[in-house]
């Protein structure tokens, strides 16, 4: 392709809303442009990137034996009904009536479509198990998009479906998945951690993700020091801590704390650290009030607070129900004396020798609260966020948090789409039986993000060579000097026709331009022919990554760059 | 890929919904299946065939040379504002407001975004001129979805824009397009006809259709059987009728016709043939009365009106317009003494020597109506639809009317859009002028339904290779037999080590299902194995299209097959 015949507007200044640098280099360099919150149009370079992205995604889903289906965005609004998630997705689902007035909506994943098709298709157990997969556009109705192209309203996700006839197929399929996406970023040049996660509005057993720390990853992890296990905090398991000590047990008093309603108020107040408290916090759990009792240096988790309870539905309560619950204004509820409300307490809370709670009374606390002796929660899990000072779950080690942007999420869901939908085969015994299914998903456009995040550098994008726009760009320094042009002519040829993805600059701009937007763009290889030409008639090739310089005789240069680019993807896979 | 690992579900039966052989086929052949009204599902072997379809699409696009992009669906709905299209598109738009309350499309085409983009990234004359263009998921809300894929609620679209600085740069681009359509359609192995063809909403000065006959097209087509030329019905020329021999001038009077109201009652009360009577039709054009003259035999073009009346809207009066204009109920309004509203005759109708029309009084008409002395039309121009009894308007001879498929639209929509959003470029003195536009479509889904449409025989699909789910399939007809067995895994692996898209029919299934599945999906070539082989040792290579069988030395296969399938796209691309 010539620079000229294509559309590539870069810009010099660095708009002022974008904040994360994916985002402000996918506007500087030309790849994107804003057309509303959190739409974005991807001009030739972007689209380039992506196609390419999407082309791995591809082979490497079709490697691991999934089939490519192509299933509806838009779908008759029942078939969220029938599985129960069109609460669950709640305003980020976007629905319309149509011209009928029939409810629509626009799918956010395709587990309803994907199970009754498979229902509907498949026949008997010899035909599982079965991956199904489709590259397709998704659209959600994101309460903030921001980040640029890492958080949006639509973009591209690959999902893929799996249809086994017991937990050891799942297994298989979910393992064949589990190394595809190994494949697949290892292929784009990044370098994933996998996290233990939270199945959220998916539903199932458990999941996984695929994550690269960055700044502007949306997700919280926690990671070992030792064994590297990770986990999104959502998930984190919290481990009990070891019992304190008991001493001689302290006397239950009340005390006065006018307007108090804050943890730290109550510390400040009393000369308590936070530890050494309890919060109440209320909640409502499908319809009922319950009462989660966690350490005053710690946070409900409430993926985990509804997984304990086994609720549909858990919000925090209003203040009314606070009221009518502890007796008391908002802020002074605690443990002691709390009636016809289920107690749920963190291991962390239960733990605590000698505690200050809130008095179920106004502008008054308690000292001296003794768990076993003063109250007795009706269960003690782990309903609280992971914090820096918790251990390893698994080995006991330091941790540490980290933020990362979420690529990839792998899900065990079981029988629950299945059962909630009927959808059953036939076992070898002629019994019905339902499917056992995982689901597994890609954000295609977060790749593009995270690979810019990851890789770039203060001049700009650093491209590996498997998913840059061009793998090669054609510098010529000076067009006017016809030797200067007829050799960049023949170089350009020379790639395209060993089948190299080139970029020729034809522009007539100075010198000083085109390697700026050499290094904003991050062409993996770039050959430039200037002086030195003119001079020894050789052609320099110049590596992005580390500025490496390499003079080229001109019959050579696709060969060299051939090779260059094949240890750059190396590199690459190899993690950098 | 083996029959066992993909998901193949055909039928036994025909769907009784299904009335196109397209639809049915797809269907029983396992492409596809219906979600809801106007929207499928694409099986494993639909998806093969679309992505096929639009790599085609993309390869030939990047020929001509387009640059691709990717532009949301997703529009904030001022986009479609500022051009006045959200009411050209009226109901088929479907929109929503989103969490924020604000409205929101999904966009049916493109022109208003991709011309901000244009204007916002280009910069001078000398990136003149530029083709984007897209492949892309499309909303629409059909008021009547039918024919399976061929006219549904959502579908992919290749859609292209083109910006050139002058008429003469727009006219390189749309022979580019339309040369690029022709090698589209003839790699699908369509045989294309190009019609003249009305813009619609698009806007814009003349535009052309890509169209395949099919009695299940949506669009009635004028061909001439003489000089071939061919054109919309909504956009062909109706020539002037040759001026009738003028005799003695009739005199005008009044005839009771109690109750009849239509032309069909009026000529066999009177005995009075429709070619000798006017129809005058009410319009309401852009909020004021416009009575359309034609004669009795001939139906109003509203395109054609609206273009002459240069009107933004236009629809059919209602019974209290019609009774106000012409003082009388609905079915007596006439020409003569017609005041305060606009006349527009068709030409036909304006050649009658003298005609039966209305009288604007109840349960009359008038007998001898002679136009010029009776009645003077504001207006005499071609508004009316062409009849096969119409000659070609290019070479005066006979034509035909027949329905077609329209595949793909080009349109020059000169500076309609760049006029309304402001877009302009610089040109070589500095001045800024708006860009010169046009657009081009494909239907890519239609693409899949026309092959069918156009290639099926009473056993099911014939594929052309180039588009086929899998250009060959392996058959052996005993798997229980070891030596057929292996012979049909050794010529699988030797056709895909060749890289054939080969299908191998693992299925214990009787040789009949086998055969009639494969017919069905209509593999362009087959290899059986079966007793023949056991007896000689000989392959047999089976030609779906004409039934050719050819014996084949096992260790000769792919390269036979690889013979054959180049002869049959050669076969295709000159039109079968």
């Amino acid at each position: 392709m010539r620079w000229s015949a294509t559309l590539i507007p870069t810009l010099r200044e660095t708009p002022a809303e974008a904040v994360a640098p994916s985002h402000r280099l996918m506007l500087r360099a030309g790849l994107i442009r804003q057309v509303g919150s959190g739409l974005y149009a991807y001009l030739p370079l972007g689209t380039r990137v992506l196609n390419k992205v999407v082309a791995v995604v591809r082979e490497e889903m079709d490697r691991a034996g999934g089939i490519e289906v192509l299933m509806p965005a838009l779908w008759p609004i029942e078939l969220l009904q029938q599985s129960g998630r069109l609460d669950a997705f709640g305003r980020d689902l976007i629905t319309f009536r149509d011209r009928h007035g029939r409810p629509h909506a626009l799918a956010p994943t395709h587990e309803e479509l994907v199970t009754r098709l498979a229902h509907d298709a498949l026949a008997s157990y010899k035909q599982l198990p079965l991956t199904l997969y489709q590259i397709q556009t998704k659209f959600r109705d994101e309460v903030r998009p921001r980040f640029g192209v890492l958080r949006t309203r639509e973009f591209i996700m690959k999902d893929a479906y799996s249809f086994s006839a017991d937990e050891a197929g799942l297994a298989e399929c979910y393992e064949a998945m589990r190394e595809a996406y190994g494949r697949i970023f290892g292929r784009c040049g990044l370098d994933c951690i996998v996290a233990q996660a939270d199945p959220g509005a998916m539903g199932g057993e458990g999941s996984e993700e695929f994550v690269v720390p960055s700044p502007f990853g949306e997700s919280s992890y926690v990671r070992c020091e030792g064994c590297g296990h990770t986990a999104n905090v959502e998930a984190a398991a919290a481990p009990p801590p070891e019992p304190e000590p008991v001493g001689q047990p302290p006397e239950l008093r009340e005390v006065a704390t006018p307007g108090m309603t804050s943890i730290e108020a109550v510390s400040g107040f009393l000369g308590v650290e936070p530890e050494a408290m309890i919060k109440t916090i209320i909640y409502v759990a499908d319809g009922r009030p319950v009462a989660a009792l966690v350490r005053g240096d710690h946070d409900v988790n409430e993926a985990k607070l509804r997984r304990v309870l086994g609720a549909e539905s858990l919000e925090m309560a209003g203040a009314d129900v606070v009221e009518k619950v502890s007796g008391a204004p908002v802020g002074f509820a605690g443990p002691v004396g709390l009636e016809g409300v289920e107690t749920v307490a963190d291991h962390a809370a239960a733990a605590v020798a000698a505690s200050v709670t809130g008095a179920n009374k106004e502008d008054t606390h308690l000292l001296g609260v003794v768990p076993g002796r003063d109250f007795e929660p009706d269960r003690v899990a782990d309903i609280r966020y992971v914090t820096p000072e918790d251990r390893c779950a698994a080995c006991g080690g330091d941790t540490r948090l980290f933020e990362g942007i979420e690529l990839g999420h792998l899900f065990r869901l079981g029988t629950k789409y299945s059962e909630a939908l009927g959808a059953t085969y036939l076992d070898g015994d002629g019994r019905e039986k339902p499917y056992v299914m995982g689901c597994y998903g890609i954000g295609v456009n977060r790749i593009v993000a995270a690979l810019i995040e990851g890789g770039a550098d203060e001049r700009g994008i650093v491209w590996p060579p498997g998913v840059a726009p061009y793998e090669v760009l054609v510098l010529p320094l000076d067009l006017s000097e016809e030797r200067i042009a007829s050799a960049a002519e023949a170089a350009y040829e020379q790639l395209r026709k060993a089948g190299l993805d080139a970029l020729l600059d034809d522009r007539d701009e100075r010198p000083g331009v085109k390697f700026h937007d050499a290094d904003l763009i991050g062409f993996p290889l770039r050959i430039v022919i200037g002086k030195g030409y003119l001079r020894d008639g050789s052609l320099e090739l110049q590596v992005r990554r580390d500025d490496a310089r390499t003079e080229v005789a001109p019959g050579e240069i696709a060969g060299v760059a051939r090779r260059k680019l094949a240890e750059l993807s190396v590199h690459n896979e190899q993690g950098s």
